[in-house]
């Protein structure tokens, strides 16, 4: 996975309406039509959206008969949870050696006393 | 947690150096000089990241000396990860009914022949 990876899959899911999609499709596949209703949006402005997921393979759409179908590609989010968990993990390394060595220096500070 | 709170987490790290920073910090603290040294930036285009993500609660920082001394705020992620974790548990539940179906299917299909 690129940096270029991470930077478009972050700057994709900082809007809130291309979340909402992905928070309807993970719940199944949908009609754009469907995934249009919730949203104050004109449908040129909403269908950007659906083009944006599609081009950056956070979804796929597919004709069926008059109406375009919309499905998640789940594996698409694994980067960005690979990060987090790479970022967890060092961190809870990091409060962990701090811990020891907090406990070590309490034991020579009760020796002491 | 709203939704702008993502919108800006996420736009945060969008940007590779304020993930780099990130990356950085949660190895420990760290001063801006040790984080700005691996990036090819004028020193002031770095420290507008160090603001973006202090103005954002990713980062804390503090003056020692002479020294910027910089933390992570290890907290600020857990919205994003608590939004992904919600998005994986939706898809493996919709995951699973599929496959319970497809089984159902199979037996009533066994049936038949």
């Amino acid at each position: 996975m690129t940096n270029r990876t991470l930077d478009q899959l972050l700057s994709t899911l900082a809007d809130p309406t291309r979340r909402a999609i992905i928070e309807r499709l993970v719940e199944g596949p949908a009609p754009v039509k469907e995934l249009a209703a919730p949203h104050d949006m004109a449908l040129p402005s909403f269908l950007q959206h659906i083009e944006v997921l599609e081009s950056r393979h956070l979804i796929r759409t597919r004709k069926i008969g008059r109406q375009r179908m919309c499905m998640l590609e789940p594996l698409a989010l694994l980067p960005l949870e690979g990060w987090l968990d790479r970022q967890r993990r060092m961190w809870e390394r990091q409060l962990g050696q701090l811990a020891a060595g907090m406990e070590t220096g309490s034991r020579i500070e009760t020796r002491r006393l």
